[in-house]
């Protein structure tokens, strides 16, 4: 990576990768996702006039000591419409600057939509990165990544059960998964792409990240979703690019009544902890 | 398909599959793409209030007599944030009732996310379909097919270019797009599933109909993509499922000037009359 070139194109702002790297400080980061479900939320919360708002900025006051990112999910913002879309654009602009945020939409569209796509993240929400979902090809990628500054996560492996439906088909003999990386290799010119790998498929972490080489990776499914966090963080060790582990419910809904932020921080100086010691 | 049964079941709508023939009308039926691009606007338009809007309503007042459906694609608002999705929301009230709306966001994540993506799209915009990609598999489309009377269309086969880069690796000896129309049709239990497959790829319409079988088709790629509309028309005429075919930009940018939703709507029933002839 040149450091310098990155300073020249873009008036100071770093390459999405180094961003990256400073931010989780050579370790594994901590990713806080930021997915308010009204229903979950403490009784005193949802009573307030923008709920899902008030939720997010008192996890985000307890939480943001320990957090490399933090990475709200669109879809609990835009089930609430106009509403939602508001609180949503207010939650990001109370980040801190120096936590990465990382929209996660799962956006993939042909061309001109995928762009608009990157307008709306990266420009008009002012998220730093993306996840992106592969399946319309190469050129539906490219839009997310013509920002050297802006990073796109791509889904590789995914955590649910039906994940492998697709995912883990053989394809010209290998799994489609694998396809998806070197693909995602391919399109890492400005070294801003990563992988969105989900932790609870333990037994592909070997060759995925030899495959993976020089991507980051954001990886859900530790916590709520039952991933092996010490059985990953052998396989991180030796890995050289910066990895974000996400939790989401596991710290949101740490308590339910109304210390959640104080019991939210807590969660997340501990997982902060073991991914760091 | 039990028409009583989903009468009884949802106290007077139809289940998706029956309000997509009535609107097609046993034929094909047009389908308007509502992709507003700022700079593609009229000029008069560009400088009124809500510009996206008022340029949807002029649309949808000059095509409305020849649309079965709208498709309102979601990127194109989302890239104006907070003022882009209340103008979709005013869009989407003003179509007439007798058109079905397609949310076309190609959303797909996992259990609660997809749920969450399903009450945006059919409950807080009350859109009737919405199309859906298929990467994450099974369980991350099932929470859009819990309503009979809404409908996924999972994307097959787009119109990209890129779109060959993972849907025609061959796996498992077929390729990968013929895996998802396969689990397109184990997952058509109340049959409220459709396809996307574009109209770009020509050679692929036989095997991809008799595949297909029982599942509704949205078919974008006509128009400014070029896709061949007597060829697809040629291989559509003995399919027994309904079809949508989805034309944007031919329509929406058919005139530059003042007389736009006049020239939209020729461009409307010339190409509907292309499809009933």
């Amino acid at each position: 990576m040149n450091f310098e070139f990155s300073f020249i194109l873009f008036g100071g702002e770093l390459n999405f990768n180094t961003r990256l790297e400073s931010v989780v400080k050579g370790g594994i980061g901590l990713c806080v996702g930021l997915d308010p479900v009204m229903d979950k939320l403490p009784e005193h919360v949802r009573s307030s006039a923008e709920p899902l708002l008030a939720f997010n900025l008192e996890i985000i006051e307890y939480t943001h000591e320990y957090a490399a990112a933090y990475k709200p999910n669109l879809a609990f913002y835009e089930a609430h419409g106009l509403a939602g879309w508001r609180q949503l654009e207010k939650t990001i602009r109370a980040i801190p600057e120096e936590c990465l945020i990382i929209a996660d939409g799962k956006r993939g569209d042909i061309g001109s939509t995928a762009e608009a796509y990157a307008v709306s993240l990266f420009e008009t929400l002012n998220c730093d990165a993306a996840t992106v979902n592969p399946y319309l090809g190469s050129d539906a990628l490219e839009p997310f990544l013509q920002r050297e500054d802006k990073g796109a996560f791509i889904l590789a492996v995914t955590s649910n059960p039906g994940g492998a439906d697709l995912q883990d088909l053989v394809c010209d003999d290998e799994q489609l998964f694998r396809h998806v990386i070197r693909m995602a290799r391919r399109l890492n010119k400005l070294s801003n792409v990563g992988l969105v790998v989900g932790a609870t498929k333990p037994d592909l972490w070997h060759d995925l990240l030899e495959l993976a080489e020089d991507l980051s990776l954001l990886i859900p499914g530790i916590g709520a979703q039952g991933g092996d966090l010490d059985a990953m963080k052998r396989e991180l060790k030796d890995y050289g690019t910066p990895a974000l582990v996400n939790a989401s419910r596991s710290i949101l809904y740490a308590s339910s009544g109304v210390d959640f932020g104080q019991a939210a921080g807590d969660a997340a100086r501990r997982l902060r902890d073991q991914l760091v010691e």
